[in-house]
């Protein structure tokens, strides 16, 4: 069953096509039409069947829609959406999926004086090593995560009806939705994703910079190498996604140094059964997080 | 050829077990006695192979070795090495699997007021989230490192004979050797092993006493699981470890906190071009070491 008659995607690249992908597969868009700024992605996102139409320009590929997907680099987002929000009616769902959400809701704040009720702001926590539209598939969302702001404390509401269709959108990707405030999602995001990017980062930086005789990596296992994974993400994107949620994620390193500090003490006081009892809280709680995520795929 | 003719080893778990399993099957061993303190454990080593004869008395398990490894838990591992180290004759090596050399060579020196020249300290960076002599096989230390101590701050040195030895024995299992002084063992483990599993544990119990009304695991991904993969890891045998190691740990920690703080002011002051730099740097050297890493494994 259509849920949009015509779906616009503004930046065709893993995010974006892969929710093209899915919709179309699920049959409930009529009609996807692209909008980049690199023409060879929109010449991929044709030939690979992502999208139906291809529009260079943004006011003409805003024409006729009835949902617009924002789903370019975090740096852009801000600007793109209130270019689209000016552009169409209050009727039409604009909703994105950029990783922070604080940042854009001030920044169509600085512009409408509002989050208009027709932002529907998105988060889908998926992703991909790799990146562009060439990575999109039609299963990226299958049995993931998407977040929806729904915050009481905005005014207006977001527009019921906008938000119930979106979110119909993303569960036809095989996707779970959940509702959040903004600030609920990026102290949930601070803690989950973007705190660990950034000790991950930390801590290769002072293995790198290290004045030892040796190469401390040379003597360094697969703990190493699957506890510094993240730092390996792209440095661009994730050099934004940090500064996007820069408040939050302080509050988070704030909240970090205290239990590092905690730990500390009882290494220094020699207090084995404390750091023991510490230990397997957090195994049993990891244990108990890695289950669930495993029967999540399986799903 | 044959190293040592009668080969103990104290501890028949996955350490010693497998390095008994490897050097008979390298045959570089005559025979092999097995020592623990469960009867279970040598049975099952017997059946398995693992070790030819099974004593549970220590002072009739030592008589006639060559070589003694020490391959008991980490908080055993000084007591046991100084009872081999009384029982037997200068000209016998004994060494040790432990992950920490610092904690041992103080236990000595308290014992002895010295290192003994046939205390060929050790510690091969091999592991498993398996333990047990159940788990041991003879393809552990395939492609792995190994570190055996060689301080010239020590006196008296350690016995060259002995060393090159041991050296050899590990080297039959298919291990490279390197040899470091006892402080540049212990400060690049912290570095590589320890710190991280602390900031594992100290992210894991911040995320999991968190006062959110949501569950924040629910809204994670591979990316966390991956991250604390090493968060899971045996309680009692890390709390032994990091105790052992608190020392160069805590000046890691140290390090730790003055480049978490550099990439917080970086945050503060808005400076994505600074971030994005070290971020370059990190991924550089990460993927680096991950394609050692994976270099070294397929050798």
């Amino acid at each position: 069953m259509i849920i949009f008659e015509r779906l616009v995607v503004l930046g065709v690249g893993l995010m974006g096509g892969s929710l093209a992908l899915a919709a179309k597969k699920a049959g409930v868009v009529g009609t996807v039409v692209g909008w980049s700024r690199k023409e060879s992605t929109l010449q991929t996102a044709l030939v690979n069947g992502v999208i139906d139409h291809a529009e260079a320009d943004l006011a003409t590929a805003l024409k006729g829609a009835d949902c617009v997907v924002v789903a370019t680099p975090t740096i852009l987002a801000e600007t793109i959406m209130i270019q689209a929000l000016e552009l169409l009616p209050s009727t039409v769902a604009v909703t994105d999926v950029a990783s922070v959400k604080g940042n854009i809701a001030d920044a169509l704040t600085a512009h409408f004086g509002e989050v208009p009720a027709n932002a529907v702001l998105g988060h889908p926590i998926a992703g991909s090593e790799q990146s562009g539209v060439g990575a999109a598939r039609d299963d990226l969302y299958q049995n993931h995560r998407v977040i929806l702001i729904n915050d009481t404390a905005m005014t207006p509401k977001t527009d019921a009806v906008l938000l119930s269709k979106v979110s119909r959108l993303w569960q036809s990707t095989g996707a779970e939705v959940f509702e959040m405030s903004v600030s609920e999602h990026d102290h949930v995001l601070a803690l989950t994703s973007h705190l660990p990017h950034l000790l991950a980062y930390a801590l290769v930086a002072q293995l790198s910079n290290h004045n030892e005789s040796v190469n401390v990596f040379n003597f360094a296992a697969g703990g190493l190498r699957d506890f510094t994974r993240i730092a390996s993400s792209d440095p661009r994107m994730w050099r934004e996604i940090l500064l996007a949620n820069k408040t939050q994620l302080s509050s988070s390193i704030d909240d970090f140094e205290q239990w590092l500090a905690q730990l500390r003490v009882m290494l220094d006081s020699n207090d084995g059964d404390a750091l023991e009892m510490v230990f397997n809280d957090v195994k049993h709680s990891r244990d108990n997080f890695v289950a669930e995520l495993a029967a999540r795929s399986k799903k």
